[in-house]
């Protein structure tokens, strides 16, 4: 087993718990995150916070511009939706989606996996408590790591690629679970797209999905919020 | 048809065939570049110039930093192979590989594609007269595709995405016959890994393949050597 792994780690809760088990496994990881002009660019410091609290080295931050092309609520164009309900989250690809960007980060962490010799990529989407991004689903990830394997050196000289979304098919509440089980705080994490300074809104889609998750779970969410 | 376009541009011979092919066949092209960090930053230039001439708006420059992970001789860590023959050429991957570049560009590419309506992303990949990078086979483009429209908005709301290589099974003096029946100046391209202020070396890999292209087409190669 190939022990280096690339984690993509965004400072959120689901984030945080994929860097957690990628450890538990005995992976050596190697965080990666994103400045993309988003507009709770506070996440990045919840990264860091995560990583060292986890033991794990400082996340290699790449800077990416997706503003160049406009179209989406996280990026300052439109904005962020609050107040709905589950059913209304949970129906259709919200704004808050941002042109390819899952996409974007997993071909920047191939990148990383060739660079560093890693043979898996770990990311945390989830396709149950979600938001509706299409590049979250388990059949997106299946033709992603597909096509790794065919345009990569990595790939095509028999080093496979994997791409591990091992939360994928968790609700929430177990997510949360699973986390505090591996020792994650997640006082120190960030999910609000739409942050009071550094407290969160407690009304975007994000943070009624966590809110949801602490409650299914039993346990009280340790962040403050607005 | 939708009738806008993507289309790669380098700067190079393959890419200006391929605008020259997607605005003859009557799409609206919106050319994307990108800087990121190259030896060769000069082609960014000679991509502007290649636009203008074919009378199709300025390219949208995206700055990118493969930098960060290294590992290319095209980024900088690594000599740039000289004086190789066809055969070496085509045996294995070479040092100038830039780690998942081609799935980096063409992920940004989907994203410029969602923010302007496009229906088509056209690159000049080559999978035969090439040096040897698994991005630019055809199995990985299909692959690609097929992520793409998974992973995407519009891929799921029913406006799929085709990614089109349209040079992918010409040589490459048939390339060249073909961008001269559309007007392409090849005087403006640049191909050259590692030029000699603006001139190029000739002697890489790219140069070689370029200098065989001309002479197989019965053409001079309009552009100075070092």
């Amino acid at each position: 087993m190939n022990q280096r792994a690339i984690v993509l780690v965004s400072g959120g809760l689901d984030s945080a718990t994929t860097l957690a088990l990628a450890k538990s496994r005995g992976h050596d990881c190697v965080p990666l995150t994103f400045r993309y002009g988003q507009r709770h660019a506070v996440e990045l410091a919840a990264a860091s916070r995560v990583c060292t609290q986890l033991g794990v080295r400082a996340p290699l931050v790449v800077e990416i511009d997706l503003r160049a092309f406009g179209g989406s609520a996280l990026t300052g164009d439109l904005p962020v939706p609050k107040g709905r309900s589950q059913s209304e989250i949970a129906s259709g690809i919200p704004a808050t989606y941002v042109p390819a960007r899952n996409i974007i980060f997993l071909s920047y962490a191939l990148g990383a996996a060739e660079a560093f010799g890693a043979g898996d990529i770990f990311l945390g989407v989830n396709a149950v408590d979600y938001s509706g991004y299409p590049d979250c689903r388990p059949e997106f990830i299946a033709a992603f790591e597909h096509m790794a394997n065919l345009g990569t050196k990595a790939g095509v000289e028999g080093r496979p690629l994997n791409i591990r979304a091992p939360l994928s098919g968790m609700t929430k509440a177990e997510i949360i679970r699973l986390g505090l089980s591996l020792g994650v705080d997640y006082a120190l994490t960030h999910s609000c797209y739409d942050p009071v300074g550094t407290l969160a809104c407690g009304r975007c889609d994000s943070c009624r999905i966590r809110l949801k998750g602490f409650a299914d779970a039993g346990v009280k969410d340790p962040v403050q919020y607005a």
